[in-house]
């Protein structure tokens, strides 16, 4: 069965001259940027849901994709063959990790008893396959969105026993994600949200959030997981409203319930975008406040107010993204994941790689054009110039005064200060020399 | 001077009946709702810049609006001329409350001497017309976001000189407001954020926002100011983005710096749409969080992506506005300001009546049907039922055990929650028989 | 099997006092409004597809409706079952009129024979059903955008084969509405557009576009049909642009083919705001350009970027609407289709009634409201003074002159045109009187 | 006077390896591409508006530039300098062309008579500076929208005195500019549009507004003047809908009208984003429906929902619209005009040139990209391919049928059309090897 992708050659740096579509340009793991490799630097996923569970279908047409483990029903030779084939994948796009939710590796299940029992059997084979392939897992997750039971949210469900069930799935799947070696958990609150206030209790429905995340960051202790726990902030959609909004409002979140230094933001693109925020003001944002933990590498359409999930393709884009992950210190238990899905009229198993080569591509030139940014220096050089006051005596005295001790030196010295240029358009001009 | 108004009768209650276009319909600010008086609850104020400063210019053409004290050069006499004729406005509206920022009330200054000379000789005038008009101070302000000194913003400017300047402003304005009795003193960081983050330290500029911030709260305690520190969310415009994003940003900063107790939002309507919620949604989040403090009443036009400052005449949406008011507990320093211009094309003294008038009878029918629906019971009846788990014996349980407990009576009782209705439509059908 | 609603009563008109959440408050179908029936104005029709066809699905999740027609295959029995469970609806809300697309009300075909056949079994079934029913059909389609098939399009495919089976299935669809008595017969291009330019051909796109309407408005002549064609403009969703993107664009496609006295709109709210427009620009704009035919009735979200699809729910808007409405000269074939669906979350029978119930109350209180402002006479005597000037004298001179002579009477005369209040507060004040 | 720059040196092409901040690196205007010089293909414009007119102000804070010409009024004497500033920045910056509307480049002037008077100056003036430094008029117009007569628009002006002022503006600035040897004469409509349909006729307005743009053609035809005429679109702003919404909506406009072979579209790229479009749809529809004109060079914050305005800094965005220019046959009278401006915060002198500089480059990139991948030729046979069924026998069949007939043989053939796939991500790696 892994013979789905008999076509596909194995994916490799060839350079950038190199005319094959389906080899990496920029994407050289073991080259050496900054002190690391790329492959460490970059620690690339790809992910099952969009890649090897959505069948091609939106809101207005069902599935396009044809693909032999989705023609009958979703039993565990079905995700015994799904599971198969997304292994031969990554091994043949060469990424050192990848990602799942938990009803993406498993068989359908319709109770309890069986979700536990299709979960396991799962892991066991994931477990295998790891070994087998050389690849690891950057994070598990579990899918608390999808069922109707999870139609009014998971840990924010106005029915405690869907908060229940909502339990059991995520300390399966923390767990399994201890047992597979995974490195982060991440929890995307895709309906912990509302859909009208009108029938939300909104402060209860936090409350009950904030604790359920304690008790997820509890258990983590408890069972010896040294991973990182993620929250993935959006916006909106499907709910109306997303308690997750953006980074920021994370961070109070985490704030208000103490688990500030205990949970990081995995940031996706098309959820910025959607948030009103670009990509690089997440990242700067979760390294100011100090809560960056991973990435989902992904596009939105401007004009298109829905999560999009394009393949990246701006090389802009990710460079801009790229200077501010380095600058928050970069991964150490993230990587980029790719949750990205191809178009609804890229049916072909080839369109799977062209989308996925090209994103690497795109981001792997992305930290190479940051690297020599930041080598460069200029750009820093005119950021440190810009503040120099602060570090000179007007800022030392100020520093150390109350309100009414910098008025009064305001009113002493009878101050003018004069505007001085941003200099934007040079920096962008700066930027354009290095993409 | 004051004859500017001379064709406009004082504005009085008249019922909802009344033909005069220039009467109260709603707004009887003696009547008793929910145990207060109509004036009680609503706090209603005008605010001095967009009513008696802005000119009637936008981005695209000069000032319409052809205002006596616009004629010349904004002097000690023009700006007298100003304040005297707001009182009168004041007045004939009948409005307790009034706001403004320093630079609204006073003469031109072209330094740090003239402003604090200029400033002072407005608050003096203040005090007086204050005395013989009856009317009160709801908040005072600093503008730091005019003066080209601004322009890479006041608390979060690189230039500790800049910095100096605008604390300089926000002492003598706090204790200003504080002198006229002011209710609370706001913030808005017009600026305080970034054009591009090519130039810009994230960091520094929130901590320096933070101590700022900081230093603001324990100046008011060192004056003994009683009234409330108020931060005002917008997430963007004039600055491509604002630090103060929306009402759950605001509160993770003010978690950050430990002054999430002292200080509370004032919530624009036009602001909240601008950063993709609704205007409900911020009072609910404010109250969720327990920093809702005043209203800056107006709306914006979903069409448009700018803050157009639009006199509110939805009473749907003051309706939902009020209900999430009076379940965060109401006004206590806080209050309606009515931060709305009259557009261009209404270039008319009797304008700024009619958009007032208006204004303040869209939030008052809002306050009787928001009243009514507390009384009716019938909203919050289904709200208790939705979320009656929790207070049963699943959820008493649930909330002792720790995730492996919840995990695991889920898997013994074997649960299997079933999707209840959110009767999402029934509740909007209930609405509107409430207005 | 018509019993799904046994436990509905009948909807009928009891006034605006009545406290019965299943009644009519405001739609009292004989009451007589500017010389017609409320039924004659409005037309309400409910719809197949959202209200019974979707299972409750979103991208992000399955169904959550659990309707017995959906428990097995969409076969000739589920189908059946659905048609007539769906005639007990529309009898039950008592509107005149239903709306359909040829796959709705079909079993699933998996070729053209199939199709063929079992669209002609749901056509005959639908007949009957009218006929017993006394229900009528206000529009048919055909669904050329859920099959895989059109995943790039119907009429704008870049494969000739798949316009010819679009082709096939608008000939039936056309023949069959006209048949069984429809009054218009509409096109929705929902992925007549593109999803990215690269692989786009433009031009051709459009021709063969146009081509394929001028066949359709040939055919219908040829058999004699005598309703309206009506395109339905959308800016986006699923593809990422769409052709029809509003009103405006509309017109000028029609005018490029010669087709704007064939073609009129079928205007949906939710499409308006998505395009950037309010829902009455977009009626006006029909109006000015002569080709305003149907309504779909329903609202978006502001916040949220793409089809909400819910229910209308807001007398102000529907107010707005209902004056353009009337100017444009009322509905001739056209009518207010529900294109609105509940919900995921509103799971229950009944929910499909509180939708629709609350949805045409709120329409018949908009025409209520927007009777009564054109009867009061107010708002058209302002809009009259406002251009008077083009019926006095001046304006009379120019409409004779040419540029040259224009610009020479403004030299002579010396004019200096004032600037006059637009009065835009006052007359948002004079709506809310009719509220 | 024309010191302003003299800190500035002559910006020259250097070529790519340059290190000089101000010197072309791509820009090579005898660069011969695709048959034509660079400079021939693009056209460089710089403007009068942005660049030399503002003052550096925006809505919520004053003019932050300090530029000698503004310090006092705007008499003739700071005109004439201000024309003398910019030709001498045209040079520095080796742009062959300019674009002004009248009261950019005259003094202010309060009636019929001082604006004929001061602007015949300006003519005056800027015929002996084109004359002196070899620069060109690429279009003229006229400002129908800042002065506070214009407040509710000129053209559709309820007023018909305002039409008259305005068509007495344009008359003079169509023969100015005709005088001048312009190329293009163009008309925005910043305020043809409507605040509130409560007060507007817009099928009056729409009426007024195409007879003015008829007798605008008709005189041009008069004068002999051989330039195009050319309609900027734009969705909203200042208005809250403006008329020439997007380039779509300007041909119904047009063919309404008759006026389709008359008048050609002026492109905005920040219009184009604003009204939901990329700026290569927009190209790539003006091209389609055959009224591609020219380019207002800029780009827009896809994250802020106004102008911005900023200078086009994204060689992958002007690389496809590039694409689409040589697609629709490139300029014939058009060309690229920057109708941007630096930053607020960008006071110095040489930050205009930073502007512009990198914003050339850019273009120039631009172009160099479009032309590889045309001549590279894979992006065209993507395209052939995909639709080579129209050109096979199937596509000859159906080109010649009925509705009828191609539905019959769609039965007769029961034909089973397969997607194929658009191949959407390997063509955006396509795009990325030419950046």
């Amino acid at each position: 069965m892994a013979d789905f992708f008999a076509d596909i050659p194995q994916i490799r740096y060839e350079g950038p001259d190199s005319e094959n579509e389906l080899a990496y340009r920029f994407y050289d793991k073991n080259r050496v940027v900054l002190g690391k490799t790329m492959e460490e630097h970059l620690r690339f996923a790809a992910c099952f849901w969009h890649t090897f569970c959505w069948p091609g279908s939106d809101v207005f047409g069902g599935g396009t994709f044809n693909r032999p483990w989705h023609r009958g029903p979703n039993d565990s030779a079905a995700a015994a063959e799904k599971r198969e084939v997304a292994f031969d994948f990554f091994q043949k796009l060469d990424v050192p990790f990848y990602c799942f939710h938990d009803v993406d590796v498993m068989a359908d299940a319709a109770n309890v008893t069986e979700h536990r029992r299709y979960f396991a059997e799962a892991v066991d084979h994931l477990e295998k396959l790891q070994a087998s392939s050389g690849r690891k897992l950057l994070w598990g997750t579990a899918n608390l969105f999808s069922h109707p039971r999870f139609a009014a949210g998971g840990a924010t469900n106005p029915d405690p026993e869907v908060y229940a069930f909502g339990a059991m799935q995520v300390r399966d799947a923390l767990e399994a994600t201890h047992r597979l070696g995974g490195q982060n958990y991440v929890l995307w609150g895709g309906r912990e949200g509302y859909e009208t206030l009108l029938n939300t209790d909104m402060k209860r429905e936090l409350d009950n959030f904030g604790r359920f995340l304690s008790l997820v960051v509890e258990h983590k202790h408890k069972i010896g997981f040294t991973g990182t726990i993620l929250i993935e902030p959006k916006p909106h959609e499907p709910t109306k409203h997303q308690y997750d909004f953006d980074t920021a409002t994370v961070y109070g979140f985490l704030k208000r319930y103490g688990l500030e230094n205990e949970v990081r933001v995995n940031i996706e693109a098309n959820h910025a975008t959607l948030s009103g925020h670009t990509f690089e003001h997440e990242i700067a944002t979760a390294g100011a406040l100090g809560i960056f933990g991973s990435i989902d590498a992904n596009r939105g359409d401007p004009q298109n107010g829905w999560d999009t999930d394009q393949f990246p393709n701006s090389v802009e884009e990710l460079t801009l993204a790229m200077v501010e992950i380095l600058r928050a210190g970069g991964f150490t238990t993230g990587g980029f994941n790719f949750d990205a899905k191809v178009r609804r009229q890229s049916i072909d198993a080839i369109d799977l790689f062209h989308g996925h080569v090209g994103g690497i591509d795109v981001v792997a030139k992305g930290l190479l054009n940051a690297a020599a940014l930041i080598e460069d220096g200029r750009l820093d050089a005119a950021k440190t110039e810009r503040y120099a006051g602060w570090t000179g005596e007007f800022g030392g005295k100020i520093a150390n005064l109350d309100l009414a001790g910098i008025a009064d030196l305001a009113v002493e010295q009878n101050i003018d200060p004069q505007p001085r240029s941003g200099g934007q358009e040079r920096l962008e001009n700066l930027i354009n020399r290095f993409l």
